[in-house]
């Protein structure tokens, strides 16, 4: 996370973009400071003024990417919200970020610090997201009383995830709508 | 595929498990030959009588393994079917061959014949087990006729993946339970 002395934000930015890049070209492990640095034309003393460490500099640059790709959706409908933010996902997910959240997901198993935070930041944001768009719509009376929505927002991210990383099946319109129409708002408004 | 030759089923098994060991330990870009055999106390001339390649004897160890360990289900009932391939598989996930299985997948960005080979194989495999549960259930009357078949089994392997490579949370009977009983059956015989 940020910190410390005023703020510039278009060389944060920079330094953030260097760090995505650093990253997609050789992966968590070997991402180092330097690299960083260099890439942005940046000393490492003002990289260390922003952020702690390589995990928080890269945490960061992600959450950001992702927050600025994938803004929380808010149509006025259950199935209006769930379709714009798993498109804008599914989207985000097709293009280079895919990439390398696939290679960042593949090195979880052996960086634990690296997974605690990608779970406690990446994956807990998204999950709110999720959890927001359902209290709306339970707020407006759209879901069924018993709806089992910890595991709806679950198996939406678990779907895209699958494709990117298994199947490597398209993560398309017709994928998000088939997700959507047939099988979460189905089970969130209790008809199937 | 093993070929050729009178087959030793034994010495196939331990050149197998030799193969998983040797995969676990490096992965599989670093896994050679040299080292399945050094392993497996074998010449690796043997190893080349009864697979093509690495890549061969990497998914061909791997589909034995699983079929091994988590058998096709057969209880006259589909929530009962689905629950004991659900269950078996979460317990092979949730041992060593889910580290093992999670380092493979992390490959896959980087491996595009272990990829092919992983989709059409190991993916297919455990696709058409769950479509033959599927198949049963329909003959005895249990599915309703527009059921989403093909992501309902889509969900059941992405639901076991999301939990073993993203969010860590258990494989256990309870969660089996709930994707079976809340979220696969309503889906399929039409009644959330």
């Amino acid at each position: 996370m940020p910190r410390g002395r005023p703020r510039d934000a278009s060389r944060d930015e920079a330094l953030r973009a260097a760090a995505l890049s650093v990253l997609a070209d050789v992966g968590y492990r070997a991402l180092t400071m330097d690299a960083v640095a260099a890439t942005a034309r940046a000393g490492k003393a003002t990289i260390y003024r922003r952020w702690d460490s390589k995990l928080d500099l890269v945490i960061d640059s992600c959450n950001q990417l992702v927050s600025r790709s994938i803004p929380a959706p808010n149509t006025g409908s259950l199935a209006g919200d769930l379709r714009e933010f798993l498109l804008a996902f599914a989207t985000f997910l097709s293009g280079p970020a895919g990439k390398a959240a696939q290679a960042l997901v593949g090195e979880l198993p052996h960086e634990q610090e690296l997974a605690d935070a990608f779970r406690k930041s990446f994956l807990r944001s998204q999950r709110d997201v999720l959890r927001g768009v359902l209290e709306r719509a339970a707020a407006r009376g759209e879901l069924t009383e018993d709806a089992p929505q910890a595991m709806v927002v679950e198996l939406a991210g678990a779907a895209l995830t699958y494709r990117l990383m298994l199947t490597g099946d398209p993560l398309d319109a017709e994928f998000v709508d088939t997700l959507v129409d047939r099988i979460l708002v189905p089970l969130l408004v209790g008809a199937v």
